[in-house]
């Protein structure tokens, strides 16, 4: 079976699992503060460019979202995202479980834009009083975005910016990081994302780990007490080294942007077979997810081939469709499927 | 180094990462709706002596504290416990921070008991009007307890008694369910548990696997959303057949009994040594975690030969410390232990 | 000053007062189990139309929302509004601290259409799985609007249609209650109300009282420990029966409707004062508020004769502007203004 | 009737309605920033000794406590308060609600001790690593306590020295302010207070006004955004200024102060009536409040007289009962009561 619904589906790298069944009889120190963990941690701040972090390993994104977000702000206080975002349409209202407003903006192509952050902003500073509202302190985006696409180091920077003028964290939820930063289209570095977010985290779960996420605080203020709120909210793990010791695996050689980096170009063979079907795209993206628009009749030519996933019913009958690629797709599941595309 | 000091200290059983390493290239449905994790629930349903459940995969214990906790009360509800229950003391406020109430009662041994429990729901039933009070609505324990003890049969009898006269829910943490069940002290069985309580787990991360713990869920009434509960706590695995099949290979032909019991057998040879030597014990317990009170040269001399953990200072100096077997610590490891326990 | 700025600037109506000076020496037992509570409701479920109801008294608006919606949804459960709720953008995120999302619909002139919940519902229900979404499962509304508009008995019910077919509740925020019946365009009556909405409030503090908002609860679902929520999030008045006579005084002899009636009655010789110069209404509302479009030049002239609110800047640089009447707006009052519009 | 049950049975000081009236047909602006609100706050200030303070108009004591203490904490943070607590027993778990635990240490008298203070702070302090435990960062006590009692300025201080050297807030419950201030017994005035806590309430309901209390906020740390979390929390009144008039009244010419007194006079004649029939107190309290022993025909002969509150069932079969007197309390009720205890 060739799945290509999603980029999760598959165990981990071999790198990873072998180290994982290396290290099985040696015993650690709990909840994080283990050698690996540290390990893990300096080979991740090699990328950082010099700034300065304090990384933490947690098991799940939805778990880092709503624990970011719930450390960094006060009841009163919101955060920003894009009406697609993750955090507003996928995690079971998790942000507003931990009593937190979302303030959705309509997204373009998944993404915010600075303009509508600053209206955003901006009508909260106006407001006098505006202690009927909520502050929105926060920005939150994805990186790719829900929808593959990415954003340029200039649309980063100009969030960046009016993050400092309004006095809000930009925080990045980088579930698919690796895929972002792969992608040929992409002119943001890791050490441009440490300079330009308070916060952000490096994907593991989607980018060849079993499990795990590298969570990455650049903005000290909100380091405090970040491990309470991590148990608190059932995020450390008991076992933490067997999150370091994969992180270690995947960003000791670079392992981590290898991989990501021939899915995306697997994605983009999959594009180009599309592109030259005329089958329209729902959205443009350079990343491993692609979204196109099918009948029925092409989904059910290509469901013989591979398994995909339906995003959204569109009016005139036809569906939304992404196809995903990831670490663990392989060179021939690809290329079958592009013939599949070419023969519809 | 021989790590005494908790039963998190290894990776996995060697079956369990066998299996992880077999399975590593197959792809599977995400978020725990895939054959393995149906597979260990049928494994594990066999051991409930035909009670029906509902059973769920999640990470790690506090996660599944606080979630089964908040999906089961009402705002105005709280939760006993033991006044030495792990979710008042270990767990960073956890249950709170869902919104919900600890009664915390005077513990005996670690251990409630149904006359404590009962005193606490009257005073609610009895208080007209009531509505300045919170409802005890669950009954939280261990089992075995934080201090290694264990309920017989009759002692959990009493208390499901008074859980269903005073329409309580009766949820057991099992996170060293293993070892409680193995002890040579106890009369329970995994089916009694199955009867008694209305929803418990059976803890994976301290009981041979890498990580994971099994939610099962008795009473229907609780079972209503529990994987939007799930999500929202951020306690839903992407990769759920991880936790899935590490369980079927704990299940399958009883390996999770067996292991847990043979750590157990290695606690009492310790026990035995400390009896010997007429070494106090803080609390008297039968399972793997076994309470000693040593003097502080008696501590240095055994911080040469394993690590334990100190677990509270007494009044006069002396300090109460957890030494604790698991399925992962060696015959050899035990008997130079005991060994040095001779030679205090 | 005419303060035509909002509808909440004066003390009550001589009735109340009367009767709040009346009883000043007399004793009662607290936190609303009092006789004039009793009264009051008795009074009250007289224009109910016979339908059954528990009724509670509380001091504002924000207290009840958030109480009633924390009371009626579980944790995964979400409330549906017009994205100009007041619960969505005037209460500081009150609901979201709670725990619970909003879905915040687009509005039609301030109101939400049967179609648009319907489409939100359905959406819940066709996902599948739908574990990573939160389950709409109240609708709120306010009647009238935020934007004075009401809803037409025809609308209400087929709200009330797709509630009951998506297992919703309806519930209605009635801050401006008495203005919304009171209006020459209103098709609806409190009983009509008490038979479509699960749970609605009859706003005293704008119309009549010192303070205090009486909760009328249909559904007999929703009345479940209803005072144990009141009083854990703060709404339980201590001398309770403050609330309770004050309510009396206003429905006794139907004095509540009276006033407010009278009030839109001086709204619509505003708009009419208006509409003869041309000045156009941003919204077209035929309860005690009137949204208008003035620039500059008209606001400065006319706030030397009153206080208006400003609500909105347009775009081209006038503002939308908020004149109120209120149950303790003169008729002098009105007729200065009305002669200022005239003289724009 | 002669109600001793509590001392918030009756409506307002004659001085407090008397302002109300007077100003009923007066409008101000909405939300507490109308001058009432500053006058009274002016007057407050000058009991306060120079100190600085913020000072915001709330309805009742529950609502200030949580909200004071949502606003005051982070997540991984918690309070301390004595077991016989306001907020550990009488206000339906609205502090776990917000999401914070309490740290209920045993009481003395219902009296906290600088000692057991100190202890639980030190506690969180001397764990490491501490991220499991909540951090007691709040304490929390009543003045008079919930049985009548008072500390002394010795014993204020010592708190307030040991929540400096901890890090922690010291918020006063001034609930019943007035009755501790005016004891024969106390040592302690409104400007000790203001020194010693960061933050207390003084008590309106129970003390000669309608309802409402006065929150003095002399920590700045506590003050920012303290109106969002009062608008959040349902205690921002529309109409604020009823409250600042009444405080206006009430502490203008020191009329709170002297009703307040008066009302534990004839709480000592009580206490003195009490002591010469050898009838058992349950605490010694100086205050309004007096807890005594009564046997079942005590208890009946006293109910023809007066109504009282039954505290707590004790094991003998006796119960310990309150008499409260209050600001409303007639001398010749008081002579009643009197004369019916010394005909016991």
């Amino acid at each position: 079976m060739i799945r290509l619904n999603n980029d999760y589906n598959r165990g981990a790298h071999p790198a990873v699992l072998e180290l994982l069944q290396k290290t099985n009889d040696e015993s650690y120190p709990g909840y994080g503060e283990d050698a690996w963990c540290e390990k893990a941690a300096q080979e991740i701040r090699k990328y950082l460019g010099g700034q300065d972090a304090q990384i933490h390993f947690m098991t799940g994104g939805t778990q880092v979202n709503f624990t970011v977000i719930a450390a960094a702000l006060r009841p009163y206080q919101g955060v920003i995202s894009a009406d697609t975002g993750h955090i507003q349409n996928h995690e079971t209202g998790s942000v507003e479980n931990t009593g937190h407003k979302i303030h959705a903006l309509p997204g373009t192509d998944g993404k915010l834009t600075a303009q509508a952050i600053e209206k955003e902003a901006k009508k909260y500073r106006d407001t006098v009083p505006n202690d009927h509202l909520t502050e929105p302190r926060m920005v939150f985006l994805s990186f790719p975005s829900e929808y593959g696409t990415i954003y340029s180091k200039e649309e980063l920077t100009a969030i960046h910016r009016v993050c400092r003028e309004y006095g809000m964290y930009l925080y990045v939820d980088g579930a698919r990081l690796g895929y972002g930063l792969g992608s040929e289209a992409c002119d943001v570095t890791l050490a441009d994302l440490a300079a330009l977010a308070d916060v952000f985290y490096i994907g593991g779960t989607k980018c060849g780990a079993l499990f795990g996420e590298a969570v990455v605080i650049c903005n000290p203020v909100l380091r405090d007490h970040f491990r309470s709120y991590m148990k608190q909210n059932g995020g450390m793990l008991a076992k933490g080294w067997l999150l370091g010791l994969q992180f270690y695996a995947l960003f000791k050689d670079g392992l981590y942007f290898e991989i990501t980096k021939e899915a995306d170009r697997k994605a983009m063979a999959l594009k180009e077979a599309f592109t030259k079907k005329q089958i329209p795209f729902y959205i443009e993206s350079r990343t491993n997810q692609q979204f196109v628009i099918l009948d029925r009749d092409q989904m059910d030519r290509l469901a013989e081939v591979c398994v995909f996933q339906p995003d959204a019913e569109l009016e005139d009958g036809r569906t939304c469709v992404r196809f995903c690629t990831g670490w663990s797709t392989g060179q021939e599941e690809v290329e079958q499927v592009v013939q599949a595309v070419g023969a519809l």
